[in-house]
């Protein structure tokens, strides 16, 4: 099962590829950060990320986009930027018809480190490990994907395939 | 000029067109309201609205392009949704090389009634006014659209034409 996760936001977008299946080795296939200016109106940023998000699914053609549910209690002066972003990342799925999912912060955290108020320190530290790489992705966007996409993995099974035939759904209607 | 407002929106979202210039008569081209049902889960519904987005830009080939700002501070149980959707019209405009702007709930009341603390039953009444309309277009959805679309034109001149260098520029982004 190969996973794209995407850590939503405006000034950065982290998208991790991961390829894995439950009780097997994971794998990192890439892991990147868009980055845009604040100096730019914002309508251009977001084409920018959304070309971005569209270019990685056409080249890695993941099997499901696990996304970064937002929060509207969450930091008021980036939560706007972050929950666009967020919706380019589930149209660009939903509209080829891969299933997509979110999660919530602390299910990203408690999936890969044991621990739902896990540090940043403390998730880039596992992801190193469980992906093996010799240290932690920067920046933390980047490593914040790659849990996503391993969060995804680990609870896939029959979430998966509850959102398979959603999807599936979503695709036949005209 | 023709212009598409569009007031954002995850239940129900809002599409008015508008043909006039400063100091000339306006005209009423289209005005729809695209809904989806919570029921749904968001990915399909932001395809919807994507969809709708889209078609009626291509059918109406709008010089520009009017979104309602949101605000962090607006109703938290709605505004992940509206952000989300607001993001989806600008995108669309953008992507296409079409100017657009976002005008705040008060500036374009305040367009519209010379009120920027002016209730929904004041903004129906003069949108139906100046676009000799029988009664006011419901749902308030409508309306507000129209209203943003009327906005746009009028606070339009040196803005529409910054607009158009921006969108210009994006456009010549590879």
């Amino acid at each position: 099962m190969r996973v794209l996760g995407i850590d939503p936001g405006l000034t950065r977008c982290g998208m991790g590829v991961v390829e894995g299946d439950v009780g097997r080795p994971l794998r990192l296939v890439d892991v990147n950060v868009l980055r845009t200016s604040a100096s730019v109106p914002v309508a251009i940023r977001l084409v920018t990320i959304e070309k971005g998000i569209n270019a990685w699914i056409e080249e890695y053609e993941p099997d499901a986009v696990a996304v970064e549910r937002v929060f509207a209690r969450s930091d008021v002066s980036t939560v706007m930027g972050t929950a666009q972003a967020s919706g380019l990342a589930l149209v660009a799925a939903a509209r080829r018809g891969i299933p997509v999912a979110l999660h919530t912060p602390s299910e990203v955290k408690a999936a890969v480190s044991g621990n739902g108020r896990a540090d940043k320190a403390q998730v880039g530290a596992m992801v190193a490990r469980l992906l093996r790489l010799d240290a932690p992705p920067k920046p933390a966007d980047a490593a914040d994907a790659l849990a996503l996409a391993i969060c995804h993995i680990w609870r896939g099974g029959a979430q998966a395939r509850i959102d398979a035939a959603v999807a599936a759904a979503g695709r036949r209607t005209p």
